[in-house]
């Protein structure tokens, strides 16, 4: 009933706050006899990293995972796996101003509702900080993924939009993602964005983005109708992501506007293959994974960190005004990429994983 | 691990094939001590009942639901609710001729893949009938929230969009959806779109569509981060919709092209309570409700279902046309609808009973 | 949260009420392609069916199981399983003399306290009518343990003390369950039996059991440490049939008198398998089969239905007495043996299809 | 589907092995605003540390409980609470001899049958050394039980049986417990024990024992009929402790040689408040507290780390001895005094937010 915890077979459970001792995660369901180390988690979670470039949050959190459990001899046993990241970049003096005010679109006020008691400190337990302990979750489910499948499944983001600025579907280049700051396919967008973003960053302001994940490879037969579908928990996955306020799959909200004709993914074979002409579906059908590639997107709004003065009230019910001065991304959809990639990799992971009970 | 029920406290499961004998589901949760009978739940039903204008299959079921358990003198008792409703126009002969194609877009071949067995007839159970249990237990959900709950929650939901064609919110009025076919609240929408679908109907076609579904009333404090939370279980009940591709929370994917400022809900004191000046949060921050209307937004796809020969495979991996007859929706966001309306009652009713476990 | 369903994998919810228009179970998880119809559970139902012998209760119910889903061509489809069972020789008016009151020892009084407001007639849904449908899921289970492993699992259970009297291990004959209306394996301790409850049920009275299970042919693996050990799952299964206050897992209690000497079963190999000496851990080491037979047993008290009166109060507050004059088992240990087998199978089947997720 | 998590409402998950670098656990669902230190928890931790007296295993461990998460300002916020030990007096030496051996009795081939590949040092994950963390959990759902309720929850366990020699109920007295190093409740077993005690450890073998724990001042209404009753959680709670073989409620097995008549619990009004003249029942009808004590009552077997050479098998299928040279308790059955009331206060809080959810 408690909300930390995420999936069923491949099931983790996150804890910390952003200016705590410690974040960390228990993983527990994963399958014995498979190769893990702290080297396996360590790249996820350096590309998440905060303070990598003028663009994301200066704090510097060097983000070491200590492996502690659930490892012998360099293979998994089949017994909890437990990460533990120290917090070391803390600076929580820059909230002592705030901490009686409600940031306009921040979780605190939500949290003060609901727990009346709740950690002032750089957003405590809603916090992006947590974030770190999913890569954590989705480097293991990644590995998972390839340990139990014969033919390996590709698991890509990109920033498609930010702010108004879509980027151009035709020069879509995965390669292109790793060739600037933005996890950005398009590398003429890429360059727009630059100028963008430093505007939007010497505003004090921030800017919303849309991310799109894709998953190649993902054997059909995934997902446990009618509820447990596996686009109804990717939709969970991505939503539950800080800042996150819509969920597409395949074609999405474009899809109200197709007829059944155009929508519909025509099939052929392909030698012994099925071959899909288009992908509408986005790889799901019926909930169900179908072979095609899964292809999520979301999009996440501005943070609500910003310079810029906003009317707001106070814990004493007093109006008053805030403008938030600590360090923040001025785009957190960029690191909101590695992000959605690990919650594809669990999900995917969790659902390989409850297709065996059932189905062998 | 099975994936057929949803929710924690207010735990339902469903059962049951298109064209089975029944269909039903049971209810686990329920406070006690509430009035609870058949005609409670009979209008809800009603509401989504096919067969009812020109626009909605003209499959006839009069979708009467017996309630065999957990109401003793008229109050519910603490023990599960179950409800059962007999099939009755099943025409299974409509499917004996496509029963070894593939419609493209339509589930059943993503269940060949994944159960290798499946029931052929009307689509068994990845077939829309299965909703007519959601509207039961969506039903059930609405009584819990308002015998727990002193001031009312008020759960609405309209059309918004029918394939391309979108409603003038400043047009928007709640009581003309009960006056036109669609849950349309725009009457001039409404009246182009009876235009629309009667063409789209005419050509075999079928189309797609946006709804909207409001819940106001709902108190603050309901969510349970981080994995838990409110918006991310909203998204998972409305994905797990048949022929639902996008979730959105209030603002939803528009939020992305927007600034810091402009998204920012500011906040004022209005006497004792805390008012919003605009509403981009959909009611939820954090993953927890705010005390504004909870607003989410779904598009629906086109039904696979369509006259139009389209190219496929069947089982026995031969490419092969298939053009579908049977008694179909032009629109399926049309019943929609009532789905929509009670998915969120649900992940309400849930979310107000997880609440009190730890918050009281 | 609710408490009505059991089981992860192969996971059933119950539903209904001793005198309420039906009783019924889902399950979810069975795997498709497996043979199932009305005729494999009608035998298990009629083995636990009241009114068979003199010695238990004379209420006559049919028991006939409608299969409602899940079923196609006469192979289950992967999707859920429904039974529902109409009740036929209601009489609540047995009841009506002491619904107000409150028998020594049954659940009516815990229900009032939690629930408020409870069915009164024939103890609702506490009463023993609810583990038909857990021999209805137990049959399923069976069905689907020797569906998915190669050497088939027998379950097999029997009663090994009635009241103060004990059987004589050494004439032990599992052939004998069948000849004797108790289900008991010791031909001379059922013959003294008859005398003994005859005695009872004419003085109005009850008397207690022990019951013993035991499961052969258990692939070793099975159960989920540290809490979800299969002994840990059966113990909780058990516990929690109606009347039942103590389990056992092989040498169970009398291993506190052991010493490490003793109790120790010793291993040797047998060919290319392992043979264990002896079976004081009933199968089961750190909450993991080992390949030996599981061997589980449990007490049931005397029902607290008797027709000599005993002091107790009532709703209004007042000191009162009560003896109980409808149709009850004398010893309703004896229709336990059913249910235990059936929990036997129902543990088993959903740690073979949990161990399938994370062990392949 | 993993099972290392306990509990719905108030769920923990415990990670680590015996001679890991760390153990620890995450507790969700703990209330919010309830004062939570370290200093709550160490003096429960202390109870069960091993080598405090020679009664039991040598290993030196400080077990001092860093808390990392959930805690805000001396309060709990709601959000997890992470327990990490640092394991200090690691031998894993002492198992390089036996390390392809399995001790007749032990975890180790269970869980080589299970997992392929398990930590052979300390018996890895099998350890009762994770039990420290159920310690941890428990001292924290003791607090929540205060904290919720207006009487205090009293549990309380001892020891009632070491090997065959069994304590006399009449000199039963609390304050004993504290006295010996067993939890014995009578002074005069205890005494007798400790020459037992001695020759068993000097033999170089082991015994069992029995523990009962009993909760005074539960409220009437906890329990989750009918899979998660409160007996039937306390029986999986309490057999999911390494080695215990039984579990029993109230008069347990010896139920099952009463008449009705014996067994009812008579009630009589006393003032406001239901008196019971006894309490067969453990304190639990069907399923829920009634408000008289809960009592658990368990049997640990005896460890099968002994020092006579057992028959045994190895890894590559030889036959061979055992004997086990390892530090070790003679009767674990005594640290398990603390772990018995560690998970009876667990399941207590549990069902109490349990209660919370659906009956308010």
């Amino acid at each position: 009933m408690p909300g930390n915890s995420f999936g069923q077979a491949f099931r983790y459970t996150t804890w910390g706050e952003s200016h705590g001792p410690a974040i960390g995660c228990v993983i527990d369901g994963v399958p014995p006899g498979m190769p893990l180390s702290e080297a396996d988690i360590q790249p996820w979670l350096d590309r998440r990293r905060p303070g990598q470039s003028r663009h994301t949050t200066q704090r510097q959190e060097p983000d070491k995972a200590r492996l502690l459990s659930g490892v012998f001899e360099g293979l998994t046993t089949g017994t909890p796996i437990s990460f533990v990241v120290e917090n070391q970049d803390v600076r929580s003096k820059d909230y002592d101003a705030i901490k009686d005010k409600f940031r306009p679109g921040h979780a605190e006020y939500a949290y003060w509702k609901k727990y009346g008691h709740y950690d002032t400190r750089g957003g405590g337990r809603s916090s992006a900080r947590e974030t770190a302990m999913r890569v954590a979750a989705g480097a293991v489910a990644r590995k998972v993924l390839n340990h139990l499948l014969e033919a390996p499944v590709t698991i890509r983001g990109g920033l498609v939009q930010m702010g108004p600025h879509a980027i151009e579907r035709a020069r879509w280049d995965w390669a292109e993602v790793e060739n600037n700051p933005f996890w950005c396919p398009d590398p003429e967008a890429a360059k727009a964005w630059e100028g963008f973003l430093d505007e939007v960053r010497k505003a004090g302001s921030s800017t919303g983005a849309v991310i799109e994940v894709t998953a190649a490879g993902v054997p059909a037969g995934l997902g446990e109708p009618v509820y447990d579908k596996l686009d109804a928990d990717l939709a969970k996955a991505m939503m539950s992501i800080n800042a996150v306020k819509s969920v597409e799959i395949g074609a999405g909200l474009s899809a109200a506007a197709l007829s059944g004709e155009d929508n519909a993914d025509e099939m052929r074979m392909a030698g012994e293959d099925v071959e899909f002409l288009s992908n509408n579906a986005g790889g799901v059908l019926g909930g169900i994974s179908t072979g095609q590639d899964v292809v999520v997107r979301f999009a996440v709004k501005p943070t609500s960190s910003i310079l810029t003065p906003r009317k707001t009230v106070d814990r004493f019910g007093q109006n008053t005004e805030i403008s938030t001065k600590g360090r923040h991304d001025p785009c957190v959809g960029i690191r909101a990429v590695p992000i959605g990639e690990a919650m594809m990799a669990i999900v995917l992971a969790d659902h390989l994983l409850r297709q065996r009970a059932q189905c062998g």
